[in-house]
């Protein structure tokens, strides 16, 4: 840990009189002087520093350190921080814990870069009044010299006060001062432990001598919905559900009122944009497109423009305007797909050829995993020569939505695209938006996934679509909300998503709809569905995890009200959640022992600990489960000796419970998961 | 992870065109251009490399690291390492493991300091290959066109070597193009997998476009005794072993011989210096010292002078240095004492005594842990006014002792001084004397005896005088060894110490003796007994931890041949670890499970796994214990199916077993180690 003066501003006060001999030739240089307290293990950080962790407005920010230094004497330590553009500083004092760990905790109020610093230093009063305690218990009979000594202290920090312009508090230390030059031996206790002496023997200790971390560590601050969120995704093409009539913005909003009556509050639209005509897709992804056929809206640009258009079938870029405005009215907000795709029609293919990648014959590439050939999609070149005009463009793309209203993007496939881009192109956006909040659908390796959320992604798409069983589910959920990740990577768990229909959900009962929706939703604080979950759609195409008949390539026809639906089920999810302040945090998952394997229960606090909720799932969709769950009450502030009780928020119903292990029965047909909040005794 | 261009002197090849409307105001600059490969989770980094991770000569560094980029290109990676003061720069290829982890080890040749760096890239031409490969594989007909792109690769190479002047390498690279040219599709493959091919197509890549880790990361290296060491610690004024004659340098070959013959290649003295007289410590550490009572050594400073001066009991400094070259001799060498503690009677007080502790009288404070006082000895003060003359003064002290041919200093309570201080002192002898080494006699909390490790001590002092049971040694052989602490840590294991009889040595049998050595000598690489240990002297100063009679404050009577010793015993211990490399190892220790818990097993390999060393232990110095050991035989290179024969090192048997599970009995009173060589089948 090097060091810095903790006054950033002001010079060195007192100059060392005299170099020793062998300075001038040393690579470790003398430290500064009396700089003795050591600072490391820093917690958190993000690949040391450089990146920063990252939280949500009014979120909890807890930092440990090592904190120690030679000797026996008493250690200060405050946590400092501030917000970059601003340098104006908070700071609260740290605490021990075990084996020489301290910490402490702070919160900040707006969106913003901040940085975070620990100063800690050897604490001159404290150590004279520890060791002038030792003395007395250990009988010491005359403490004259002590005592002087106690009111030298008083002095030195009553000058310091004085020299400061704070004739108040040098008034009152000396006052302290005299009073312990005059107190019995038995009176000196009381006196240097007064409150108001401690403040300012603290305030006025000379922290010109104290070590500092260097550089602080970079804490980002994004908005609430960064960490808490609720994602319902549909076409807008297919809205009026009759499965040709080619829905348009201004037909969507009965689909935003039914969302919202589920308790979503991000809409996502997969792509706007004008899509390609060249080698279009047909229906269930096949190569050769039928007349009419509408394509997949990941095939982006055509003759009506590119990624500052919209589908002409879908209406106007006003009309998208006029629903991102209703959408918001309704306490909801619009989140749209940045893709990065061009069809051959593209009008950059016509503009900006440079920027595609070219055979020897100078002709385009289109996608290729070979032996697969994606004739559809031509990929840009984010190295090609022309690559700073693209990233350019690429960042005003997005400046372009902005500036129509939207601030959430779902990125497509930003795993292959530069991690590089990617954090140049968030900066750049968050330098006028900070606000914006980006979404990777990274469906790739766990290194990649973990890079993009530490250089700015907001949220990520995980692998929780394919955690099935209790053992999974737990490592999984652990490893993402437990570990290291929780500092920079916010999971948003999709039961489902237009490419995705996993083996479970595949011909399952809505009991296994239920069981999902309430493990993504209680598990993570984000969570999101693709429109026809809540109608249990459970077809896939043969052989495949993909939907029959997916949507990605044609109209879809659908009762949006159809008979076993859940959308009642995910509504009282969604409101519970929102009641509950223990769902809205992240990083509070505990699991709770079952002795049935099928059943997963775990549990969930706020940070004050006055809200507790528990989640008890059936994660058999087909019989009924039972178990005894075995919940650490200490844990949970519950006194083991009397009964409790718990309301389960999903079935309104209320437990008298007793002691640490209790019976639960889940039948999946009438009621596969307990929400249960304890309720205070 | 920061980047910076691979060659560290050459200027930007290719500046960039135009830069992009927003670059002025970029937080986020542009990176580089191509550079999309991503470095990170680099290992060993020690606190993110503000400290170097320590090696020895000769000794294996394996670095790891997460690397990975966008999409699905095959990247290409080296370490490269060179010495900080010299540049020349030496370099290997990595290899992937699994889930984007990469690694390559090295070796280092010379002592110094060194930095090592991560270079990687997305590869063309391996790309390339990797892409055609697949399209043969897929069936694709006509590869003509991506025939011409591997031929225009070549001709980017050589043109690239040409300009470097590297005729011949581009001559072939052309002829390798012309071949690729003018092959069939089955040809490719032979063609563009020859080694001189591949290895000319690395060589002449374009590396100006790799990322590389910025800065690179310290390791230091030391000399192999760093790591591979056995101490004999013996006071020079009792060698004469009468209780009453003051023994002298020139008294003290006899011991080193009888060390030698134990196979000791450490002899470390305690205090050699003037004993104060003020406040002598009497027998048994009493406060009234008796006429002729030769007090602590470790009260340092008297008349005849302080640190730079040797007791006149013991001789003059002359006797010293003869002393010390007589050990070379014996290829042995001296490891002296540096204790910073200045009894009244010290020069310092006289003439510096700004550099101590004042009470408010003036008068120069003794050292106190209320309500204990030490009045033998006055503190340093480090952060004195004068504390650079006081640190340089420590610098030139330690220098003195260089300058006489020492080379090795066991620092006394280094816990007590600043960690700066000592990162200080440390760096500043290395500069003219790289090969000094220092062990920490910091018996402390973790932290600061891991600060120690790190910010430049060779070895420490440990806990494990106290770890007793099978559970308690795992746990922390494994901490040392397996953790991080493995790079900036080395344990010196001491069974005792002049201030330690461990409970379980007081009036123990010898064959506590023999176990606490094997373990001490074979769990680390370097151990230590302090003298009287090999005769098993075990009385205690009663209710202590303490010798009785301690020789720390009197001439002590001894028979060094005394009945019942175990030198024969020690003296194969040490002769077995320099024969067997894989006890020269520090991190390479693994458990072996066992079914009775007072029996501990682990095992040990050479880096080469051409050695493999198991060691098995009795843990009850009173009864014969008996299990069944579960040996990984896999790891071990053997086969499972097969028989295999073990040498018992110690006591010359030959056993021959039969699968992973392995019966084995250990009665202490004969046969309580069994030290075993895997023999080759």
């Amino acid at each position: 840990m090097a060091r810095k003066p903790k006054n950033r501003k002001s010079s060195q006060k007192s100059k060392p009189k005299q170099q020793p001999q062998r300075k001038q030739a040393t690579a470790v240089p003398l430290p500064k002087r009396r700089d003795s307290v050591e600072i490391c293990n820093v917690t958190p950080q993000v690949e040391g520093g450089r990146h920063p962790a990252y939280r949500v407005v009014g979120e909890l920010l807890r930092v440990e350190a090592d904190i120690f230094k030679d000797g026996h004497d008493v250690i200060s330590a405050i946590l400092g921080w501030y917000a970059v553009n601003d340098q104006k500083r908070q700071e609260t004092p740290m605490q021990a814990l075990d084996n020489d760990r301290w910490f402490a905790e702070c919160r900040f109020e707006e969106i913003g870069a901040y940085r975070f610093e620990i100063t800690a230093w050897m604490d001159e009063f404290l150590t004279w009044r520890h060791d002038f305690q030792r003395r007395v218990d250990g009988g010491q009979e005359s403490l004259a010299t002590e005592t002087i000594e106690g009111v030298q202290l008083f002095e030195k920090n009553a000058a310091r006060a004085e020299a400061a312009d704070h004739k108040n508090d040098a008034a009152a230390l000396r006052k302290a001062g005299n009073a312990l030059a005059a107190a019995t031996q038995g009176q000196v206790a009381a006196l240097t432990h007064e409150l108001e002496t401690e403040r300012l023997m603290a305030l006025w200790t000379d922290r010109d001598l104290a070590t500092v971390t260097a550089e602080g560590f970079p804490v980002l601050i994004e908005r609430p919905a960064a960490r808490f969120s609720a994602w319902y995704e549909f076409f807008p093409r297919s809205v009026l559900a009759d499965g040709k009539t080619h829905g348009k913005f201004r037909d969507c909003l009965p689909r935003i009122e039914d969302a919202r009556t589920m308790g979503f509050d991000v809409i996502y639209l997969p792509p706007i944009h004008p899509i390609g005509e060249s080698h279009r897709k047909g229906r269930n992804n096949t190569v050769t497109c039928a007349p009419g056929d509408v394509g997949s809206p990941w095939a982006i640009g055509a003759k009506t423009g590119g990624h500052r258009s919209v589908e002409p079938q879908l209406g106007t870029i006003e009309d998208f305007e006029w629903l991102v405005k209703e959408t918001k009215k309704r306490g909801m907000e619009i989140a749209i797909d940045f893709a990065i795709n061009c069809s051959p029609d593209h009008p950059y293919v016509r503009d900006h050829p440079e920027w595609f990648f070219h055979r020897p014959d100078g002709t385009i590439k289109y996608a290729e995993n070979p032996p697969k050939k994606y004739q559809d999609i031509y990929p840009l070149n984010f190295h090609c020569d022309d690559w700073q005009n693209l990233w350019s463009e690429m960042v005003s793309l997005v400046t372009f939505w902005v500036d129509r209203g939207v601030r959430i993007f779902r990125v497509d496939n930003p795993h292959t695209k530069p991690v590089a881009f990617w954090e140049y192109l968030i900066a750049e956006i968050r330098k006028s938006a900070p606000e914006t909040l980006f979404l990777a659908e990274a469906f790739t390796r766990p290194r990649m996934m973990q890079a993009l959320g530490k250089i700015g992604f907001s949220q990520s798409y995980t692998y929780f679509t394919w955690r099935e069983t209790r053992e999974e589910l737990i490592e999984y959920a652990t490893e993402l909300t437990q570990g290291e990740m929780r500092d920079y990577y916010c999971a948003n768990f999709w039961p489902n998503t237009p490419d995705i229909l996993p083996h479970h959900l595949q011909h399952a009962p809505p009991a296994m709809f239920k069981i999902r929706a309430t493990l993504a939703a209680t598990l993570s604080t984000s969570w999101g569905i693709y429109s026809g979950y809540e109608l249990c759609e459970n077809q896939p195409l043969p052989g495949r995890e993909e939907y029959l008949d997916s949507e990605k390539y044609q109209i879809t026809e659908r009762n949006w009200d159809k008979p076993g639906n859940i959308k009642a089920f995910i509504g009282r999810l969604n409101h519970i959640r929102r009641e509950q302040p223990a769902l809205q945090e992240y990083a509070n998952l505990h699991f709770i022992e079952a002795d049935n394997d099928r059943i997963i229960a775990y549990w969930k606090h706020s940070d004050d600990r006055q809200n507790i909720i528990v989640v008890v799932v059936n994660l058999d969709a087909h019989d009924t489960q039972e178990s005894t769950i075995h919940l650490p009450l200490e844990e949970m502030g519950v006194d083991p000796h009397h009964g409790f009780a718990v309301e389960d928020l999903m079935f309104d119903e209320i437990y008298h419970w007793q002691g640490a292990s209790n019976f639960v029965s889940l039948d999946p047909r009438s009621k596969p998961v307990h929400i249960l909040k304890l309720l205070p005794s």
